[in-house]
């Protein structure tokens, strides 16, 4: 027996396949209910699976009333969901002991089904599918183009014009914008040459793909892993990069420790003595929510096990010159990582 | 003397001019701290007025720190700002009084300055041209374009291809979904005559627009508020919808209460017979946030006053058939209300 609370939106998709922007979520002894406003009656009940669903116009008070009636003596929250308001106000009426779990939902999630992978899978096909038609408008419209610009062209071709949504808002880099990990899109306007970094990914039926790709403005653009830059220094880095991110890739297996993965990684690059411009951790897990479980990080300690997900995305970032990342996100499938 | 902890992106960028997706705030005597990550170091130091920046790596970490040595006693904070993981951890380290103070900034945000007045105009103004442009595509392409699809061209022409963020997504529905104030965009395709409702806005230096706008597919689809609908039914309800919005507009002055707005749109609409389908409050301050002080509601204690800045949207919601709603952000200037 488990009782908890859950808030966040992704996490109760996960218990009983709906969710919306206003809900709460309580599973205890053999009963759940689903506690949602009006606006998401006819929807929530159509498709919430085995929870009861709650119509309220306050839903922390039906909340209450579900827990005193049920008498629940200890319950799970996660405190990351709670706003104090709200929370302050549940523990103030009600005698229940509160028991905070941080990323509880995450924690859950760390392992997909099979049905999650195949979701995870046809994301990728898609996000890939707009990556190659975002090419084809790159290398005939792109000239001129300003970053900003071509970063809501990027939403469009991977949104396949708004019918899938995106797993977060496209990054669209040119040359020394794209030493910065997180870019925001400038007018800067795109040359011939340039070099473009796009970080990306759709969601379908709300799993999320995840993907960057770093190319440069030519005849012959694409977002493969086979780049040719004109600039010899673009191109020792980006063969570096691509070597840590193959590497890596091919060393996952089931049983290795994350924190070994990002050691994989981060060791090419450092022997290649770029190691202080690889700033973040090698990946992160990816299923509902963009930024899931497993880290791949040198601080994680956890195991490689059948069905995770996850990307594996170095880089390194030389300030007021240029950034490379390479990013894929992988399954793991009897027992070796693929690329989704 | 007034002590105060912030965490909200837009209060923190309404108390110093810059502001970002993961900082806190922190006002007492004299004194003023932005503290942010590394990720903020150039911009937060070029921008931030008035307040030192400090760059962490654990930002309620330094705020402890900041708060231990300044000694402060007692501390304002929004209790919706803070998730309850933060919270504690602040709590626990700090022998500070923390007062809980809802909505803290945005009731300092109720009255705009002059400054303020002209951004807002200006976003609404790019708003405008924003509707016109895509009421010209529509016109010449929108035949057998879905909701999903509009919407996105929506965003399109909203923004000015991604050159202007967006105050929130766009709605676009057609016919019976625009019966649902918060209708979500469907696969289902435009036709000739059918009924069109557009709720979008744009952000000019982080201030937001916000209109809506209801036509129809025909030679003459426009986004004025003169409209001529083939159905009747829906001429008769737009024409009700309309003459309360208008009524509303014209009676703000400085000095009546925002619940009298509420009265007067509503009344109009249920002295039509269309009471209960008007499922809303009138309209909603309008600032750095979509949704501020005031609220136009029949539960509103607020009086109005020069420089304030809300929407005024009446909306009648026939289920399965359409919904009217109309909508447009007024400032009050010389003691009236100006569409802006």
């Amino acid at each position: 027996m488990l009782n908890y609370i859950l808030k966040n939106e992704n996490a109760i998709y996960y218990e009983c396949g709906y969710s919306c922007d206003n809900v709460i979520f309580i599973n205890f002894s053999d009963e759940s209910f689903f506690i949602t406003d009006a606006r998401y009656k006819i929807d929530a009940q159509l498709n919430v699976k085995s929870s009861k669903v709650i119509i309220s116009n306050d839903l922390i008070k039906s909340l209450i009333k579900i827990i005193k009636k049920a008498k629940i003596k200890k319950i799970l929250f996660d405190p990351f969901d709670f706003d104090v308001s709200s929370f302050n106000k549940l523990k103030s009426n009600i005698k229940t002991q509160l028991i905070p779990k941080k990323n509880f939902s995450k924690s859950k999630r760390i392992i997909k089904t099979n049905d999650e992978i195949e979701l995870l899978k046809k994301a990728s096909q898609l996000g890939r599918y707009g990556f190659e038609s975002f090419s084809f408008f790159i290398k005939n419209n792109g000239l001129n183009y300003s970053e900003k610009e071509l970063q809501f062209k990027a939403k469009e071709f991977m949104s396949q014009t708004g019918k899938y949504d995106l797993s977060f808002d496209p990054i669209v880099a040119f040359n020394e914008n794209s030493a910065k990990p997180h870019a925001f899109a400038s007018d800067v306007k795109l040359e011939n040459n340039d070099l473009i970094l796009v970080d990306a990914g759709i969601k379908y039926q709300r799993y999320c793909s995840d993907r960057t790709c770093v190319t440069t403005l030519n005849n012959n653009i694409n977002f493969t892993r086979t780049q040719q830059f004109s600039q010899k220094k673009q191109q020792k880095i980006y063969d570096i990069v691509l070597k840590a991110q193959q590497k890596a890739i091919t060393k996952v297996k089931v049983g290795i420790k994350a924190s070994k993965i990002d050691k994989i990684a981060r060791d090419v690059i450092e022997k290649s003595g770029y190691g202080k411009y690889f700033v973040h951790s090698t990946g992160h897990g990816v299923g509902l929510d963009i930024h899931e479980y497993p880290n791949i990080s040198s601080r994680s300690d956890v195991i490689i096990e059948e069905n995770m997900v996850f990307t594996i995305e170095p880089g390194i970032y030389l300030p007021n010159k240029f950034g490379i990342r390479i990013e894929d996100t992988v399954a793991i499938q009897n027992g070796q990582a693929i690329i989704l």
